[in-house]
């Protein structure tokens, strides 16, 4: 589980938008806005987490109003109001190193860490820690949290920190934890803590919608994990780094609001990837189209869950009015009219999926996708690409091998 | 599934009562409040719908205010501001008869035809027929539905109708369809229909929050049924009656609010049972205990909920704000102290739980409940109930086998 977000940011110039119409499919399957004269241009060389912007002055238009209609807008507010930032201030930093260090301790495993990061950052706000009973119990049954001022954030996923008895048994009736990274280092302190049951096939249930065995999270994370859950206040003594080389590209929900900001961002788009992208990193509009990622059902042939009911249930989802969502069609391969084209059910059996994963695949592999599917220039720049990467394999190889 | 519910009416009288303070064990194993000087008298003789009226002027306390705060309280508004009723009136019974003779039929199952009742009554409102898919989605991931002026409802269960692929096929492209009872009586129009896939296995896992086999209502309403659901508005052709002798006992939530209007009710009271009692037929106050009668595990020898999650989700839930939700704590047999004490978690195993089933074995068949479970006046009122049922039972044996 890493984030991985792509942001589009539409800065102030003069160029008008039209978001509802029309649409086309785009070679690689997915279908696209068409955005007349828009000259895309990177904000960060070579950053995948913003990876292009349009230096425009679109004015926006939601599919709900008319096509003349202008939107106002400006940087979203972020959840809850204001952004959470649990990081401990440096001049703090060397106390509470020390009241951590005498507190009964949890370890984190790298998925844990991984969610220690997250709420850090804010981009869980108005979350401050792992979810105590109540959080968690919103979260699992209504996909949203009620704030202090009534107002309603969404929150489809529960963020809770599993531990087994002995961890338990070991915290008896202390109120404060330390928490400790899979390498053993300090990471953060846990306040107030609150200690719950978990039930592993309920959360799965109510979360995924099936109990099926194979589902990756479940397996890798829920399954193995202890029988409680261990909420509480966050404070984490210092911004949490992976020195995996990539650290630079992990720009906070605070960094992406300031860069936003500095280019006087008049909106700011999120696709829909694996993993949600987030109102607290500034996106006010969220381009959904399938179910995230088309999930396979575990154990049976079919699809988890039907291709519309993603973009369905985020368009209704509590908490989430202020974002606009804006759907689109499905788009495959129309074997009879040799092109992409618009899904229509009537006629499922003359359409070909052809996912990333798959395209990626022929690429690989010197296959060719289906005549129509891509436009021949393109598909040549793929193929070049993963021709490249293998070189760069045979390559380096020996040396990998050698270390 | 039937309607079982007991609704508490305090009516204007000259009584201030604390709903906070103090709360006391009754001998039969659950806690009530304490309302001093209270003189129950039932509304109508040996209706089992509406069983005690408070004829006192009680000032209402909320748990969350000063104990001296007085409460406004007057008959709560129906969900959606209006009451829900969807039965043709007789002017028009028999155009409508023969509008519906000429539609393609949809056969009702006896809990179809409950759910027909819930929902031309208005005990579902602003419900107006079966859930189409956006209203399944909101209640299967959300808990709530969220009506046209934007607030939003309780509803976390689904009411759906269930169609097989014949009855789909048979449907075709036609906007309307007869409902047919499970006796061949036509008994509704549903019109505007949406027919939708019945994802069986995410319905039952996102609504009881396991799969496991053996839940009574997924084993014989769910897993039997189509793979389609079919929604749209309902018009009823006539009042839903079962012809069982207790037609009258059925209030519908409009003769309730009249009978609580006409007796200048300040407040209504609704006890848990089984099935939750509803904000429509006008009760104010939702008293709520475990889990909605201690459901086990169907496959694993364990509660299936927390004892304390029903009223912990009740009391956060959307679209419940305005209900005031009266939680009260687990009382259990404490077999150290001999007698009925709040459960008390740190000595568990000290604790006995008699349930009302338990209880009324005992009485059947003769056994002797603990000391100090029940009074032992009150329970040989009991037993005398079961002795005379038996007798009754012996008597009438003959009779029933001949008929």
């Amino acid at each position: 589980m890493s984030l991985t977000i792509k942001l589009h940011v539409f800065t102030s110039h003069s160029h008008r938008l039209n978001l509802n119409f029309p649409t086309k499919p785009t070679p690689n399957g997915f279908t696209s806005y068409n955005y007349p004269n828009i000259r895309p241009k990177p904000i960060y060389h070579s950053d995948p987490l913003v990876s292009i912007v349009y230096n425009t002055k679109p004015i926006m238009h939601s599919p709900s109003r008319s096509v003349q209609a202008p939107i106002k807008s400006s940087l979203i507010e972020p959840d809850g109001g204001k952004l959470v930032d649990l990081v401990v201030p440096e001049t703090d930093r060397a106390e509470r190193v020390l009241e951590a260090q005498a507190l009964p301790k949890v370890s984190l495993t790298k998925i844990d860490l991984e969610w220690v990061h997250v709420i850090s950052e804010g981009w869980a706000s108005p979350l401050r820690g792992f979810m105590r009973e109540d959080e968690y119990l919103q979260s699992l049954h209504f996909n949203s949290l009620r704030t202090k001022d009534g107002s309603v954030v969404n929150m489809s996923l529960p963020i809770v920190l599993a531990i087994d008895d002995e961890t338990k048994e070991r915290i008896g009736s202390e109120t404060n934890v330390g928490l400790v990274g899979p390498n053993g280092d300090l990471i953060a302190i846990l306040r107030g803590i609150e200690i719950y049951k978990h039930n592993k096939e309920e959360r799965t249930a109510r979360t995924w919608g099936t109990t099926a065995p194979g589902l990756p999270y479940v397996e890798e994370v829920i399954t193995s994990a202890g029988n409680w859950l261990i909420g509480g206040d966050l404070e984490v003594l210092e911004p949490i780094k992976y020195n995996d080389g990539l650290d630079h590209y992990r720009l906070s929900p605070q960094q992406l609001r300031k860069e936003f900001d500095g280019r006087q961002a008049d909106a700011v788009f999120a696709f829909q990837l694996r993993n949600p992208a987030r109102i607290n990193a500034g996106a006010n509009f969220y381009i959904v189209g399938r179910d995230p990622a088309g999930m396979g059902h575990p154990t049976e042939k079919r699809d988890l869950y039907d291709p519309d009911h993603g973009k369905k249930v985020l368009s209704m989802a509590p908490g989430l009015e202020k974002l606009n969502i804006l759907p689109f069609r499905v788009a495959a391969y129309d074997t009879v009219q040799k092109k992409m084209a618009f899904f229509d059910p009537s006629r499922a059996k003359d359409f070909l999926f052809i996912s990333g994963t798959k395209m990626r695949n022929y690429a690989k592999t010197g296959e060719n996708p289906p005549d129509g599917f891509m436009c021949p220039g393109g598909w040549k720049v793929l193929v070049n690409y993963y021709e490249s990467l293998q070189t760069e394999e045979a390559s380096q190889q020996p040396a990998v091998v050698s270390a």
